[in-house]
């Protein structure tokens, strides 16, 4: 059985998103259910989390335990690289120690690529610096069907650090694909100067960028933006950008709120909203380890039913 | 079946910690028979550790693993928290991602509840700032109920820095639930000023404290307390408080040494007395897992048979 | 059935080594056929690392896992070590938080032996200082037997910081104790000045070093060797040590070339050599794995059949 790596939207086609969408809304269904879901017994997967997420590699072992395989934690701070070993080599050793699959997350962009140059089984990518973030992107778009029945025609708002979100590109890629109309919105600072980086409209204010807008993702602010100039203060961005009650205003009435996470909290989007019955950050969440679970299954070489 | 915390012994009823005790004996005996116990299959539970505890963890993990439970851990230094996400958000997080208990460790006081306002399955204090460490005052219980049959009527002494210990709060309220005589001894500088914080006679030199005893419980002393001026020397301390053959002459000749580590050998108890024939140190350690395995079961639905 | 530790090769009989051998070979065998392998369930292994190493605690993951064995991480910044618990008192916690078997590095040479005396089952030391490490001879020990037939007669070369090194340590004593012909080499300042330190002849200068090897086992080179003025710069060493196709043209021509990892690529050895037709740096890191489960089963009790 042949495995496939899984490590970016923007080549993967409408087919195979559509059938890993599948796959994971039948698992979801199963483990609600309390019905049995395949087993990928005596795998194990390696999780190389080069940079910190609890959030990510938690919902990734929870996929993979829920698939009945171990998981292998690999911290980036405790590891061989830190002496010196090219990524290369880790590899070659993760490979050579037996592991069967990698879940890699890591601040260079196209580091999965080269780790999968160099693996046998399937490389999944859990993020790599301003590139991807397939999973995230796959979770979102499940949500937003259960939310409003198909990406086909749902105006989606993405707001935010599009420049330097690996969120917003995977998850742009993923609904013009799948026939969704997007837009993309946040500052000139923080807006892509090449339009090709990632499709959409590209809108530098909130109120023509969410107008109508059946779905938002907000994206997370990353501090060290200030610091680079890329924003003047939290405070004016949250006057500017801020998903609150005031500016969905300008959105569908039934408009469904999302956060990739960890929130900012007042900065991003307000307690209301998060909080609040458009909210659909939870449900995010939950659908992660369903379309994690179903990534783990496909990229080791299962198909839709 | 309904789910419960535990996050305080303070307002925890008799009847139920006598049930805990009760469950924690049975599974004690089963596990050394190698016998079954019961099997909480498919469970999983998250260790929140954002204060550092390999010993607690383990502990912890021990207890989720002979109930057939698996653990995922969550390191304080590699999560979420550390980018600015409220306790809230990370609780919410965990809840979404289908834990199905958490374990937790926190400096600040209170957490628990906090976590607990925000999660639906059973929460686990393992240590909340200077409040409360139900776990080790169950663990320290059932060594005691060993060693003497009952805890009515049994003489424990206290012996250390009462005044910021969890332990010794949370070990002061139980035996003094269970009927066990309470005093709790150290320097003034130590001990808390208001005694409505735990039951007990205060004590001030070890001699009072510790007459006639039938158990001491010595606490650790935090290095960190001769920084702000609660003891001048650890040398001091010890000629004062240490536990040693000298001082366990006060107390009755059978009297049972705990402590509940990580131990400063020298200061609070003298290597003789830590490794003879009065400690009960390790039955502490041994009993800290059963209690754990008891305390699981007890919050996940299961009582006393 | 008692238990067994394995903390050196030093001390270790002929007989034991081939019988450790001889169960990593069979375990091999059975797992790449997809065979069962003995099940030492229910048993729990502490993975205590006081030194980081991802490659070597993955690897005892591995087999732990393969033989049925839970492991439990127990990182070194994150104990009560750092608590100024005693090493004696750690390993006490874990002995009476019932577990199994203890797998340890740390940086003091000796350190498995005192955790010895207070545990009751098996040890294995993961490295310790510039001591040994076992696992990691006969995981080369079974390397070369596969690539050459025997251990008996073979002249294996162990070249570069061999003063500082646990593995051309337990790699010497292992291939003496075997009947191979074993030479040292490295420059002076990396070199041993006691000669009984490890068997083997010594040799100052590549050339008479590898001449005619059948094996070279290279070892890497600590950069903090460059501080203490072992060497004076890694590019001199290079020139001097390196093992490339230059070099090798001294040795036989079906030379194995060896290294325990992590490579310092263009130092120790180039990647065409590294990666190259000689190189059996993948198969160490396998052979790494089985070793390891042979080593468990064995200090579990186990013999070979």
């Amino acid at each position: 059985m042949a495995t496939r790596n899984l490590i970016a939207i923007r080549t993967l086609e409408r087919e195979k998103i559509q059938e890993i969408l599948t796959i994971a809304a039948d698992f979801k269904k199963r483990i609600r259910a309390g019905e049995d879901v395949p087993n990928l017994s005596r795998k194990v997967v390696g999780m190389l989390f080069f940079e910190n997420s609890t959030r990510t590699r938690v919902s990734f072992e929870q996929a993979a335990y829920y698939l009945g395989m171990r998981s292998s934690n690999f911290a980036s701070s405790s590891s061989s690289m830190s002496k010196g070993e090219t990524l290369k080599d880790t590899i070659l050793t993760l490979q050579h120690e037996r592991l069967d699959g990698l879940v890699m997350r890591h601040k260079a962009s196209g580091s999965p690529v080269l780790a999968a140059a160099h693996f046998t089984g399937p490389v999944l990518n859990a993020g790599d610096g301003q590139h991807e973030h397939p999973t995230q992107a796959l979770a979102d778009a499940l949500t937003i069907i259960e939310r409003k029945g198909s990406l086909e025609g749902t105006k989606v708002s993405i707001v935010g650090d599009v420049a330097h979100s690996r969120v917003a590109r995977s998850n742009a890629w993923l609904l013009e694909k799948m026939g969704a109309s997007v837009r993309v919105v946040g500052p000139r600072t923080l807006m892509p100067t090449d339009s090709s980086m990632l499709p959409g409209d590209f809108h530098y204010d909130l109120e023509g960028g969410i107008e109508d807008a059946d779905v938002v993702i907000c994206l997370r602010l990353q501090r060290e933006r200030m610091l680079d100039g890329g924003i003047s203060s939290t405070g004016e961005y949250a006057s500017l950008y801020q998903i609150n009650s005031d500016s969905l205003r300008m959105a569908k009435p039934d408009c469904v709120v999302m956060h990739p996470g960890p929130i900012n909290r007042g900065i991003e989007v307000d307690d209301a909203t998060a909080d609040g019955p458009n909210s659909a950050i939870n449900a995010q969440v939950e659908n992660g380890v369903f379309v994690r679970m179903a990534a783990f299954y496909w990229c080791f070489g299962g198909n839709a039913a």
